[in-house]
């Protein structure tokens, strides 16, 4: 069965693949699918009535199948370019006053750090960065612990990943909720869910969040350029949509009539304008061929087994310092290699034998990803070639 | 010539098309470029050192190609994903100071115009509405007199399209520019390009705008999803990027790292993250077969011979409006039938018989677009399938 998924994973057949985090492989039927459908596209438009019961189908089709994955009501998902615009569009709408606080994580994304210091700068917040990244033995009570010594009376919003892109290790979502909450209950929890969707089981923990975030191209398997977001029915309500086009309006009404109820009351206020429609159905047929794969339920034992295989291999090499300890392990195995200098170069002779994983830039480390995809001949190739490389 | 490229045409084999300003027909090699792309990714990539060269080569090559048609420079283009995220993302970062004026013609899009109602309304802006919708036998000197009347030395922005998108009236933007810089020199023109890129010649123009924003998937007949802007040096300077993600930032830096520079010094500062990159072939290619098909010289002269033709045959029928005089006329004819009442059933009617034009609600009229792409016997079946359903 994982014999034939790979088989229809062109980007597969040429090297050995280890960066689903970083994007993840389109199977053929999902490219094939985005081509049937620009295809039905120009046969019934691309500009006619005929076209909109078709575009909005599509539409409405996948965010009940996104909603599904994220346990969520597909009211409060929209529909986005990529992880960064589903994160920052919608918490720039955010009501907030002089000197309240926003508390980001040291694991989060460059893009999201650069725009949470430009919200601050602007609405004249503090930004206060939670540190967890040089926490040795992390786990659960430390990481509450550190929110906990971060809060108080003026935090207003909370920026965290549910799996850390750099670790690998999955935050405890509904209790950092829990505490967040009840530090300020009209606080803002916002997740980036960029390492989770088409990776891990989230069907239980978005609701916990006021706003997540994930990507079509990463875990899914799906076509870049398409991500959604859960808002919670609170944040629709108390926040103001900050890029706007016709999907954020109720209508497309003339400048001369009342203004003063333009926006829809679900997630799709904080939708833009056109997009590519096409790609709707490729993450559909992606998600579609990795749940065939493989069961919900068997998926994490798959890939839990993979990844502890692993770093089962990598910590017989001397010098490899496994980041995370065993027991956390999720798709993503994350290791520092000391005595290397050049890591830009250790990947890239890997990459000579085909093999790519990547090297992350804060804190400086490799990281490699294990999918449902990833055979065992896969892994113990990677790790032999690091001993090849080390001269082990 | 001309024969061969509508051969290349899906969406023109089975209906006669006249909604080119709302979006364009795809060329068959436009798709099969997109899919060759996605195929070279997978094949390189989808994320290994060896995908990089040619991710950045594919997006410097369209920016080259757009900023020539743009007259300036591939430094002030950015990428966007549609007209609305182009036009409302840049302006947000425009420094402004409470009791400041936006003005704002009313002959905009509805999501351009609820994007600045919620800018002045977050900033304590004023808005200012220019009424052009109304003026009978509008010209250029009544624009620049209406222009003229309403402003003043808090003036900030001024947003129009370069071609009213209801109207098909061609503003004279390089002297508005003069005229709005004569009254305060530091304000900005954002202008609406929707209308113009690939229909009309606009080399010698965009200059004299601040930001001009611009869409693959209408007159250009690329694919959906893919848009860019133009931003002046003076704007790239003096504005601040709202929605940001690894596009608009330098190097991935760590979040404990000085943050005092954070973003590229050229248009890029504007981008955001993972787009869909198949795209950008699939526009070159189309602009490329429209400049085949007809030399820039010619262009106009087809469209306006062509939209004269259909102007003239409208003409002739009792009770059809013709919106704007003939010498004003570029691809876009828009007409009222007074006695209409329900116009959605009149454009269903005539979609019954494979005719597309489109109900514009802001004035409630009709706007058919002829393309270099239209035939005379299209144009003919238009105005006598009209006739028909009036009964003439």
């Amino acid at each position: 069965m994982k014999i034939n998924l790979r088989d229809q994973i062109p980007a597969l057949q040429n090297k050995y693949y280890f960066n689903y985090g970083g994007q993840g492989p389109l199977p053929n039927t999902s490219l094939e699918a985005i081509f049937e459908t620009w295809a039905t596209i120009q046969e019934l438009g691309p500009f006619t009535n005929d076209i909109w019961p078709f575009i909005y189908k599509e539409i409405l089709t996948t965010k009940q199948i996104i909603s599904k994955k994220l346990g969520v009501n597909s009211k409060n998902i929209a529909l986005t370019e990529n992880i960064s615009s589903g994160m920052v569009l919608p918490f720039w709408g955010i009501k907030v006053k002089e000197g309240e606080e926003l508390l980001i994580s040291d694991c989060e994304h460059p893009g999201i750090v650069a725009a949470s210091r430009e919200f601050c700068r602007r609405n004249k917040l503090k930004l206060k960065i939670l540190s967890i990244q040089k926490i040795k033995n992390l786990n659960d009570e430390t990481i509450i612990s550190e929110i906990s010594k971060n809060l108080n009376s003026k935090t207003k919003i909370l920026i965290i990943s549910h799996i850390l892109w750099n670790f690998g290790y999955q935050i405890p979502l509904k209790k950092i909720s829990i505490e967040l909450k009840d530090n300020r209950e009209n606080s803002y929890l916002i997740i980036d869910g960029a390492q989770t969707f088409g990776h891990i089981n989230i069907e239980e923990e978005v609701i916990y969040s006021d706003l997540y975030s994930i990507t079509s191209h990463k875990w899914a398997c799906g076509p870049e350029g398409l991500g959604a977001i859960y808002v919670s029915d609170r944040f629709i309500e108390e926040t103001d949509p900050t890029i706007i086009g016709w999907k954020s309006l109720k209508k497309e009404q003339g400048i001369y009539e009342p203004a003063d109820n333009l926006f829809h009351e679900d997630a799709r206020k904080f939708e833009v304008a056109t997009s590519c429609i096409p790609l709707l159905a490729g993450l559909r047929n992606s998600l579609n061929l990795l749940d065939q794969d493989t069961t919900e339920k068997d998926k994490s034992k798959t890939i839990r087994k993979l990844s502890q295989k692993l770093w089962y291999e990598l910590n017989q090499i001397n010098n490899i310092d496994l980041v995370l300890e065993k027991k956390y392990l999720n798709g993503i195995v994350s290791f520092n290699i000391e005595n290397i200098e050049d890591k830009n170069k250790f990947v890239q002779k890997l990459g000579e034998k085909k093999i790519w994983i990547r090297v992350l830039e804060d804190p400086k480390w490799f990281r490699a990803c294990v999918h449902q995809l990833t055979t065992e001949d896969e892994i113990d190739l990677l790790s032999e070639e690091i001993k090849n490389i080390l001269g082990e």
